[in-house]
């Protein structure tokens, strides 16, 4: 059977090659192409240090779509101004796409306020599935478009949704406090980034202004009326790894274990979300894989529910590739099964 | 003028070492004895690796009540249970004490659930006094016993109460979510505190259980009826360093101006509290030193009130000795005022 | 075509589960067992982690024996001492054995000094290959013992064997100063393996003393007479990852161009072993991974050949499972091809 | 007594910056004034979070020599081509002038090889003072200017120069392998040293190239004929701290025992330098402080002489400051004294 040809935009930043490494072992996926304007000319197996050469040369982003025929689906690490521009130039000549941008996840009215711009393609808003797959399914037939989730907003809707949706706590002021390694900031070259800088060092940073409120809100609401919620998202001296600890009052006679309960139900047989205690949440077993640890406690007075992901992998890329698996009907964990996990 | 002859028991722990490290410079303190089993018979200048060496030796700290009569004071770095028979041991003889444990910081009902034993010297517990100084003021006339508060209480309490005590924000249903260096858990030996474990990891722990909540809790309830919150503690791959982020529902009208204001207003002329914003409160600018930068975004639906300070430091040993000045009437940056700021 | 059923003796460990994780994904292997005395009873698959789960529960160590007939290969990340009676004992029952420890690398007479033991089994040990494929190639016909090499003389000697194959430097006075990760130590729970110890600190250790001096020696010696040479390893803030700088004199007339020429010619094909600047040979580029860096410089009086590898990959677990394949005639890459290069 | 006035130019690198705060503490200098482009205008007390403010507002590096009457001596944490125009200028003023750049440590015809650039006043390089005061004594009556020593060569010098003085190693063919912590570049904004990158990695830089080579050669060589050295710098993932392991041939019959004894007689009575065991020489003892520690081990091939110190305390601005307080004749440690171990 032929290997869907797929291209990665975007290819030097930490998603993009985190993706195209993956999609280089893909069993299915033949890589068809790389942009990455610091990288072109350079081969991609050598810069990424794979061992079985995909034989492909990066190639500048600004030529990106002149690689459209040359595939049948793209994963765009792009910003999102560019995405909202590439995703509907590749839909259009009939490709698959994957966006990790955030220029598909809100309505076109939420753009201004939280990314700072009018929406270029509002039209193509709706057609867009929001790629979840673990609460909101695999995308429906027909739909060639997935936008992938944030890095927090995955945390934390793995951790909290199943308990909304259940009834098991109020919608209303939910709280969630994330803690993110550095990658999920991209490639930096600033001071504030610079190891002297971070080493040592946490800091809360876009304290009720980041643009992920939104996304995470929406999530909710489509299970449950009279979400809101605060978020504030915390920089952690690690480079890889996001952990989300969320807040929420429970309904009156919900107890520990109905709400632990609800998260392995939620989450049976699911490849890629495991349900352990709140305690057992932690970065080092996620780091590497395309794996969510969930885990809640309570009492009478709160539920606190905790996710932790690697932002690069189930915060980006690696949902990315699952979700192009689910769109063509392939088993989603494809690509995806021998990450190794890294911690010792 | 003589010299405070000053002891120091449990002096091998992080805190106990950096307490008699500050008293070793402190200009109106002779340092009178320090106790460590494991270093009994050393030279503490040698094993602290002092410049002026204070000519005192490490003796066994089972023979702590030996020394008091060559001391005119004790800080206590000791377990709780030790703490309740050691403070009425050497305030009966006499002499100052600053405890570092919780031992004297709760109402006797509630040790045995949030320290698993019951309190051996519950008529003590009046005569201590809580020593947040910014918050509750020195010393009083006539005390001889500090009660040193906790490490995520000083933080928690240092951004939160100023809001609580004005008014601006509802004392029920605040969420405290903290994080701390692993040296807050004292020194270790466990497999969970390796290096290979910890590095690259964050992970929540205590859920619900952690023995400060009580603390935060009863120091809020000085200012505020109704106080009832939620406490999580996470651990950071990072040496030393505390941050606390707190959440809390503004008064009607309340705005972010007025909560910075309030806390601008509480801690003007205070040595060691700074006010900054909320995203300019990091571990960074605080290790190594006795000062707590705190500062506060809001919304119409939260208040964001972030707190961090070195838990050595004034989360430890560096309020001990502030504590100590002010109980003898001194400065109280005495011998804290050179601790030079370790950031690059 | 039937798979390698392969056990794994003492998977708890790094190296161990390292191994055991790689094994798991291999294409010509099953897992046929795996032994820890700490997760006995438990599932290797939910434990490691793995999507694919292997269907394989701990079993304690002390029964491995009892395992020789489930399987057709082991691999044995035991301590010395029990590898010398555990090699004999399953090579005995037709079993292939690749041995992590360090108990057949050497010659009988310098276990006392350098292990602290007389070596229980001294007849067997002409019958291990010593595994390192890129200098001394595959396990000849017939060979059914694969001594894997230590983490050091990994490094070290792919950096500076073809330059003493070539005769490019004397193979007196070198010095090889080493840098690994505390994952080199193995499992650690003393305090001086904790965080807030080796957080921010680097130390040598064994100075003069360590057990790999002798076989980064034996290593050269089949290549050139004369060796004498200096190790240090030194203890590095990093989880993962070894890094070996080596001096040697060069040979009259030998320049830098030469220097990098041969090792280029070493490696070419190889691949595992990728050639670069001295100064490109970095942790980063080979943690998560099988690969090693190799670099050289050079001017009159002295060449600098740098090696990097990840202690438990190539350093141990990696290579283990490379060894396994090529004894048993594939391709050396298989189940390693696939390991993402975890750097961001 | 009248307190000296002293002014810092470059007082926001990271060098400039420990110097400002270690003299806002000395007890006989008043901080003069600081210059800072980048924090021109704002409070020096503020931005370093001093609690005792010196009064002094940062004023633009252009404006340096503005500020000469109003000063008695400066502290120079410039780059060398900018040492090379204020040092004569500030000098020739009568100024004291301690200069923390390689603009004074070598002879004229090494700074175009070296520094790659032409010495622009090289009949002043007799005139400066290598200010290595453990080594090569106080400043002599009557000099005004001090080079403060490179960082590796402090660490570096410490631990070698009492052997070779001594005559106990060849002064040929030492090895000098050094690692250092990122602040030793200084403020950086290039990828290549932003946390992602630097975290869990280590390399070496500067291979056969570093401009401390011949400084170290130099300080060498004023203690024996005949000096030749290879000098390897390596970056660690740590902010602060440089260890350097140096290697040499001893002298016929030479022992470990005599080595260690030759440190112990160099050092003794020195406020600053401690012996210990080889392996007891680490960067965590020695951050925070402006100690170095040094220990060595040899056997009949080698002596192994470890060096560490904190880069930007006794590599740096300690150092400067100590050398200034021994130009005015004053005791060495004043200021330094009070620099407590930041090490839990």
């Amino acid at each position: 059977m032929d290997r869907l040809r797929v291209g990665v935009v975007g290819a030097s930043g930490y998603s993009g090659a985190v993706a195209t490494r993956i999609l280089a072992g893909h069993p299915r996926v033949t890589l068809a192409f790389a942009t990455s304007d610091r990288h072109a000319g350079q081969a991609v197996g050598a810069h990424l240090g794979l061992v079985v050469d995909p034989g492909v040369t990066f190639v500048p982003n600004a030529t990106a779509l002149d690689q459209v025929d040359a595939c049948d689906a793209v994963l765009l690490a792009t910003a999102a101004d560019v995405s909202m521009r590439l995703v509907p130039a590749f839909a259009e000549r009939g490709k698959q796409v994957v966006d990790l941008s955030g220029a598909f996840r809100l309505a076109a009215s939420d753009y201004p306020r939280w990314y700072g711009l009018e929406h270029s393609a509002p039209t193509w808003l709706d057609r867009a599935h929001y790629g979840l797959p673990e609460l909101f399914g695999p995308p429906p037939q027909g739909v060639t478009i997935v936008s992938n989730p944030g890095c927090y907003p995955t945390a934390a809707l793995l951790a909290l949704a199943p308990l909304v949706r259940a009834g098991l706590v109020e919608p209303r002021g939910i709280v969630v406090d994330a803690k993110s390694g550095v990658t999920g900031a991209g490639r930096q070259t600033t001071e504030s980034f610079s190891f002297a800088e971070v080493d040592g060092d946490v800091r809360a940073y876009k304290v009720l202004t980041h643009q992920h409120t939104p996304e995470i809100v929406r999530g909710l609401s489509r299970l449950a009326d009279g979400v809101t919620l605060t978020f504030t998202p915390h920089l952690l001296p690690v480079a890889r790894g996001l952990i989300a600890t969320c807040y929420a009052r429970p309904r009156a006679g919900v107890d520990a274990a109905q709400v632990q309960a609800c998260l392995r139900t939620a989450y049976e047989g699911a490849a890629f979300v495991r349900v352990v205690t709140s305690e057992q949440v932690m970065l080092k077993r996620v780091v590497g894989t395309n794996l969510a640890l969930v885990g809640a406690s309570a009492n009478e007075d709160v539920v606190v529910a905790v996710g932790a992901i690697d932002n690069l992998v189930k915060g980006a890329a690696g949902q990315a590739v699952q979700n192009l698996s689910l769109m063509n009907g392939w088993p989603e964990s494809l690509g995806l099964d021998a990450l190794p996990r890294v911690a010792p």
